[in-house]
């Protein structure tokens, strides 16, 4: 089955890992893949996606909603929970196909065993609905009691977030309210539990509402509930939030679980046909790229048109629930050749956050747009000067990820003019895409310098992809990615000039452009981009990285006094090295593959490949994706396979100083299927054309997908001998 | 006795301050105040002034010749030493008017009490030549066995420098040979004693060679004997430096004890008869101060004509002898103003290095001459670029002394131009020095950066003289420093044009100057100088100051976890703080008084000062001086006196992380004198006239010194209602 993934036995170890591996989302909101009797402890959490809140100047995260999926059953008095060591069967799995988590556990008690199975998933359909089948039987006759409620006594990482939480019951619906602290947004959850046996009461405390169904249970009988949750917030607009919940509610228990689940099961089985990827000869491969564009899928944001996909996903609070470049680079690709509209929806969330972005910039003293690197729901960044916590001293360090990582407003600026080159939709130009470019381009001037004695500008003082290596200057691919942006910039006003003069006036004056225009002309032709060198075709990384030490990644481990100390900060053990932390030479090559030759391509990649730790999982793709392009097939499926199966071997960081980073891999779930398309596949996209150079690793037999490019649908097979391309209309493709 | 530094009691715990507090130095060689009997384990070190010797790639610094003065007494067999518990009697000083160390021991044995005296000096008359008398008796009959020689086996602190050591004699002149270990430079050293009882026996190991004299000593009696030792190097330019030191030695021997030292004493009265300066009504303050100008006396270069002074004088091979912006700073003033023969080496030291300071400006990439930050004898930088070992990890600390600290080469030509300002001594301009201040001109306009938005030149990516704060931009000291140094580029060039055209033509050619002149005179006119707020008068220390945290000394010193961690670096304490390490925008106000309003320097005064943790010890004269400039008589006073005292309290930071950093202060003893004659004589020179602005502490009743200024010798006396100058030929003097 390559739809399935499952765990056979029960292992203390993997509650949080499991948290992520058997998570569900549904853009709405995720919730992890805990057991139903789990609480707070073992980090059971309901996402909402866009809710962000601040508590005493700690972080500010997104919020976890009350936990309405709660369930514990007692027997004879005695609570049944897999954390108490009377287990005599147990396993979990994930349907990915259609986003579904089972379980099924038999508990050993001295005389008599009770089976529990549930089933449950987040409606796609109604993406405020979450459902749960619940069953259990027992071999022998005993009083057995269902606890099952809200529990408003929720996991937070900087909480907590919830205040004025209050309960109440109508008409058989429990329901919880509650205000986040901030900004006072309100939150209400309401179940509804159906069932035809047993005595039904009502347990209050301060943040829990729970029924107690107490019953005779006979030996052998099946007894099942079913569960509605409905999950509102203030972000949803709606006038009556309690009322909204009980429409939800009323609306599915009228339909009943099997309709509620055969039309989300609709949904994703059309998600499905846009995005799969069909390998034939690679199970491990097939289920492990399968899984990493579930996790994309689940995450997307379909109810609304500006929500983005943080860098964990709709996993947990991890990273502050945070947009970073992640999405940009990683995810966005992947959504916009096989669903423009979700593409569209992440686009715009850039869009509405400009002026967060003009915020930033005007605090550290430049002009236009320098976005956050850890973007919320304003736009404002989230980062902090001080991310890390030293584990030498315990003291906070100063990072320079907020002040110096430049090079998210060129990724910004990537993800839009990505977007429109594969789709060819005009109208995210003429809509706010335009006005970005161009204040992104303006920063880039502003942040520059001008070396009188070179003639050139130079951008100094940054962090590039490698963030062990802070505060550098002239950055490779910073600096190629700010004249990207200024060629881009320079692009959209001839496009819009011709195709649409009255908004190229508008935004020309609105914006008081004209001496920008002007500079940022120069700038495009002026800027200093760093060289291959003549003899060894190398790229520097930045001014001076050769100088550093030259020492291998396992003397460097060596030298590791903690194994969670950062390698990177001032002190770092790479910062003195030419270590670097991910790909960045190398993922500028990647994305500029056209302007550099193989020799060059090569000579980089060999040189970088040895010296990079991967402390990202940013990284993998990016040398799989290059290593496809290079020919080095055994090289792309190794570093393939490591993005690919990230987030089910929970082979990851967890911590960096004492910083939980835990959660799901957007990211390398992204990268996954950029590894396989521009990869393996070898799509490249012209203005004019379309190209397939595919390099499928040993053992595939063929490699099967659907495009959507300039508004058409392609679909494409790869064999070892032929590329078979059927499209709707006309397409130029080159293989 | 306002001439006499003593202590009258032994104290182990001050064997190291002591080692500096007793410090004899003739500018060729500095000999701790140790005692006779001490060896390495003391820090017994003659440290030789510009001899420089690197060992296993470990910290290049000065090499200590072997140890010539060692003397032992054995009564019965045991032997005497003062680290032995037996001492009945014991008291040490130092002479600094004459530059003469005493010694006075009474050791108690069970029967019998030995008395021993030493007196020595290191002649100014011939710096090659030590001196000793040492005298002992004993209340009763005894063996005594008196073992001296010379002791080869030298404290170092990255040694050992010494290789091939050997030893000999010859007509009883004991001689130890030995080449340093980089160059191969050659050192001997060779004594003779003179005494008449006894039997002598020679005993030669390794790396000594002694005489034991042995002898029955009657009670009561004295004996006394004479020592001689001599100290000759490659760095002399002898043809034969074992025959230097032999008629060194028999010169010497010939002259006499007493007339070798009337010799002495008369240059040193002469010496004083220019430097002094007289306090009357505060005996304190008048010994600090005059125990200050005697270090500077003491490690002025008099032999050669390019050697300066480092950072720790001559006391020992901290900071590996090197020569860093004190010099220029700090010390100079007080030659140019006394001694402009002295001054003028010093100057030279700098022209005489100018290549080194290319290379270093090439190795960094720019052009022009960037001085090394610890300067020795090629002028290639001795600094690191980790200097300081993290307490917390035992790791070198990347730091940023050595690159960042570009104000080294502005403050190299405000040595040179004060030196030409003060002396009229044109010649120093056409003999090297127009040439460093034209190559350091062209290294700020080489370093910086234009800015187009602002149309400003910028300097990024700097250390100020506040340590504490690394890699920032636009410290305002080194900004109006660097267009101090272009203004003075652009005087010179004046000059030479009219004073003499064919150095001017030569020098414009031979630099090729031509585009740079017309680009440094863009700089000087364009140069972003911060400017003081217009509300509160501040000046901010580097861009994004005012943003840092603004807490209390006290609050920082709180958070101290090891009493030697270093308060700056990346993660220093200090630096994500307002809390400064030394004076910085002060300083600048200091050297730059005229160029603000009295609000200004006083605003910027009494924002800094509590900011100011004086971690440096040039920091505290720099606040004295604004202090009286203002009428902040009392606290120019204590940081007066914080100054002058430090060599004689001891009170100062021994340990920075692990590293070493004891050793004499010149930097603190020049300071004091500027505190003096800037301070609360109110000295100002400019190019027409001469000014005092008095304002002498209370308690001072008068202030008398001399001066030396455009070639004329000068007398001032300062009472509490006049001010007599008395001059050779006219001057223009406000009062």
């Amino acid at each position: 089955m390559s739809w399935i993934i499952s765990d056979r036995e029960y292992n203390k170890e993997k509650i949080e890992s499991n948290g992520n591996k058997y998570l569900l989302a549904n853009g709405y909101m995720g919730y992890r893949g805990t057991l139903e009797e789990y609480t707070k402890e073992q980090y059971t959490g309901c996402i909402l996606a866009g809710l962000y809140d601040q508590v005493d100047g700690k972080w500010r995260e997104p919020v976890n909603s009350p936990n309405g999926m709660y369930v514990k059953i007692y027997c004879d008095g005695e609570s049944l929970t897999v954390l108490d060591n009377n287990l005599q069967e147990h396993n979990q799995s994930l349907d990915i196909k259609y986003a579904l988590v089972q379980r099924n556990t038999i508990f050993a008690k001295k005389d008599n065993q009770v089976t529990i199975k549930s089933e449950r998933f987040l409606s796609v359909d109604d993406v405020h609905l979450l459902c749960l089948k619940y069953s259990f039987t027992t071999t022998k006759n005993c009083k057995i009691t269902i606890e099952t409620g809200i529990d408003g006594d929720v996991w937070d990482i900087n909480g907590p977030h919830l205040r004025e939480i209050n309960s109440g019951v109508t008409d058989d619906i429990l329901s919880l309210k509650a205000v986040t602290n901030e900004l006072q947004k309100q939150i209400v959850i309401a179940e509804i539990v159906e069932f035809d046996y047993g005595q039904q009461s009502i347990e209050q405390t301060t943040d829990k509402i729970f029924r107690k169904i107490e019953l005779d249970a006979a030996a052998g009988a099946a007894y099942e509930f079913i569960k509605y949750v409905a999950v509102y917030t203030d972000n949803d607009k709606k006038s009556d939030l309690t009322q909204a919940c009980l429409e939800t509610l009323t609306g599915s228990s009228e339909l009943g679980y099997a309709k509620c689940l055969a039309r989300h099961k609709m949904i994703w089985a059309a998600r499905w046909a846009k995005a799969d990827i069909v390998i034939e000869g690679d199970p491990e491969a097939q289920l492990a790229l399968r899984y990493s564009i579930y996790h994309l899928l689940a995450a997307a944001p379909t109810h609304t048109d500006s929500l983005s996909i943080p860098a964990r996903g709709l996993s947990s609070q991890v990273y502050k629930g945070a947009i970073f470049w992640d999405t940009e680079l990683y995810m966005l690709p992947f959504f916009i050749y096989t669903n423009p509209e979700i593409a569209r929806n992440i686009v715009n969330y850039r869009i509405n956050t400009l002026a967060g972005a003009r915020r930033k910039a005007k605090e550290y003293g430049y002009r236009g747009a320098y976005y956050a690197w850890e973007s919320q729901d304003t736009g404002d960044d989230a980062c902090t000067h001080f991310n890390i916590t030293d584990v030498f001293t315990g003291r906070p360090m100063r990072t320079y990820f907020r002040d110096k990582q430049i090079h998210i407003s060129a990724d910004v600026v990537y993800g839009i003019w990505n977007y429109y080159h594969v789709t060819g939709d005009f109208s995210i130009l003429f809509e706010g895409g335009a006005e970005v470019i161009l204040e992104c381009a303006r920063f880039y001037y502003s942040y520059s310098y001008f070396n009188r004695d070179t003639g050139n500008y130079e951008i100094l003082d940054v962090t590039g992809p490698d963030e062990y290596h802070e505060r550098v200057n002239n950055n490779a691919y910073t600096n190629l990615m700010a004249k990207y942006v200024v060629g881009v910039a320079i692009k959209v006003l001839g496009i819009l000039k011709i195709e649409n003069q009255q908004v190229y006036e508008t935004l020309f004056e609105e914006l008081d452009y004209g001496t920008d225009y002007v500079n940022i002309c120069d700038y495009y032709e002026n800027l200093y981009i760093p060289e291959p060198d003549s003899d060894t075709q190398i790229i520097e990384q930045f001014d001076s990285y050769f100088k550093l030490e030259d020492i291998s990644i396992d003397e460097l481990k060596g030298a590791m006094l903690e194994s969670n100390e950062y390698l990177g900060g001032a002190n770092g053990l790479a910062t003195r090295t030419q270590i670097l932390k991910q790909a960045d030479v190398v993922l500028m090559l990647n994305l500029f593959k056209n302007m550099y030759s193989t020799q060059v391509k090569r000579a980089n990649w060999e040189y970088y490949e040895p010296r990079t730790e991967h402390g990202s999982s940013l990284s993998s793709c990016v040398y799989a994706m290059q290593a496809a392009h290079l020919q080095k097939t055994d090289y792309a499926y190794k570093y393939f396979m490591k993005t690919a199966t990230i987030d089910l071997t929970g082979d990851y960081k967890q911590y960096v100083g004492d910083l939980f980073i835990g959660g799901t891999h957007l990211a390398s779930n992204g990268g996954a299927w950029l590894a396989a398309i521009f990869g393996f596949a070898g799509l490249e996209l012209f203005e004019d054309k379309l190209q397939f150079k595919p390099s499928l690793p040993a053992g595939w037999k063929s490699m099967k997908f659907n495009l959507q490019i300039k508004g058409k649908a392609l679909g494409v097979e790869i064999t070892d001998d032929q590329i078979r391309v059927t499209a709707q209309g006309s397409l130029k493709v080159e293989v």
